[in-house]
């Protein structure tokens, strides 16, 4: 069993103010930019393991990419709000990773995520695994 | 029963060309910006039934808020391609409408998504009903 | 003199749509939008010869990059507003081109920008001349 | 005289951390995406007097709209760059800012910019005063 209960892990998370760039004429966040604020957490998540999408790139040749998302929005955030996004792996396999992702104003939630990306090679973006060195560090091993 | 099935409506269709603004890094559409591209086919297929996001607003104070979308990233889309983008009405019930909306480049699916939207009045963000008068419209009756 | 005056030139349109993406909390289309507004048009100005970016990259090892804008905003532009881009050639010299963009709305000036775009080679972005068989379909020689 | 040189203001900086949204298929930031960046360390500019764009509407009825921008970009950033955003006020009017900015990469000038925002009245976007109690903070009186 390659799988990794998000239990034995923490939970990352990474603050986002919302700028008037982020939201519409609704007076709010528009709801394709929840998906930027999730991928700034996720790739501040690798960091925090001193990894980058630059060396997974310039030492593995590969890049993740995103395969499937699903996202509920519970409630709406506004100019100048402080939220806060989570970054959760549900489980990792050999050549992706599930992450379940939140966004909160404080205690109030606005919205929560699956999301899964996989491992690839360029430039014909064929699923690989996931280098083990890169895998310990998301293990804290 | 108040659900009206996809297969009594038909397909609404609408292209989108992929510009510089909408690749990332990797060279393809950032995973976020079909969401843009799913939301222009959306208006476009209201304006189709002669509604507009403002007409809603004008005169029936209400506006569409998005509030479940799962999307499946399938294939890349690269600058200058042309995109076709659907729309298909899932289910309509009192004040949402599901819609099931996918991206082709030619016979190539690209993204599939489920997308939710709910009816809602300012300022409070209320769920309401959808007015008869556009509910009529979006039936063909 | 390598300069081609812009009264030699027919001035280039291309229809922009403002959608829910473009706007901002203001109601209007966000400042920084219409810069993609512009490049569209450039893009559309560009294919208008039979040049795209991807035959420039493929056939050529170079493309075009921004090194000046300067836009006055005049009038703002509202959602499902059908915006009217324009694209004249101020100038061309050997390794750069100088535009003179408008977006109107109907006879309402919202933006002119004068916007300066240099041939660059990859990877070390050095400027290059641009070839004479674009320069030439660009002077509709 | 009403002009508040810019040698009587300190330099406010802002650091912009750059994320795959903010790249294109150059591998390097989008040209329109500094406005964004310019924008969010004017907004924490006001911050850093207390004066949120909230408080402009709610108190005193007035937003600041853009509506001259002039940029060189003289260099690129890319992925994970860590950059930093300069606020420098070059001259205050009664209704309008010029402001200075620069975006740096360490030591390496990326962009520069003049910027000038005009204090406008809802709905009708009517150059009005800034308030004298906003501009005293700005002054540092």
């Amino acid at each position: 069993m390659s799988h990794l209960k998000n239990d034995s892990l923490p939970v990352f998370e990474w603050p986002v103010r919302v700028y008037i760039e982020d939201t519409d004429m609704g007076g709010v966040v528009f709801y394709a930019n929840y998906l930027k604020f999730f991928e700034r957490a996720r790739t501040e998540w690798l960091r925090s393991f001193g990894v980058t999408q630059q060396i997974l790139f310039d030492d593995f040749s590969l890049i993740f990419v995103v395969n499937h998302i699903s996202v509920d929005y519970v409630a709406s955030a506004r100019l100048d709000d402080e939220l806060k996004l989570t970054v959760e792996v549900e489980s990792i396999r050999r050549a992706s990773i599930h992450f379940i992702q939140h966004a909160w104003r404080n205690e109030t939630l606005l919205a929560r995520a699956r999301i899964q990306i996989v491992s690839v090679t360029l430039p014909h973006l064929r699923p690989v695994a996931i280098p083990s060195s890169i895998l310990a560090k998301m293990k804290n091993d």
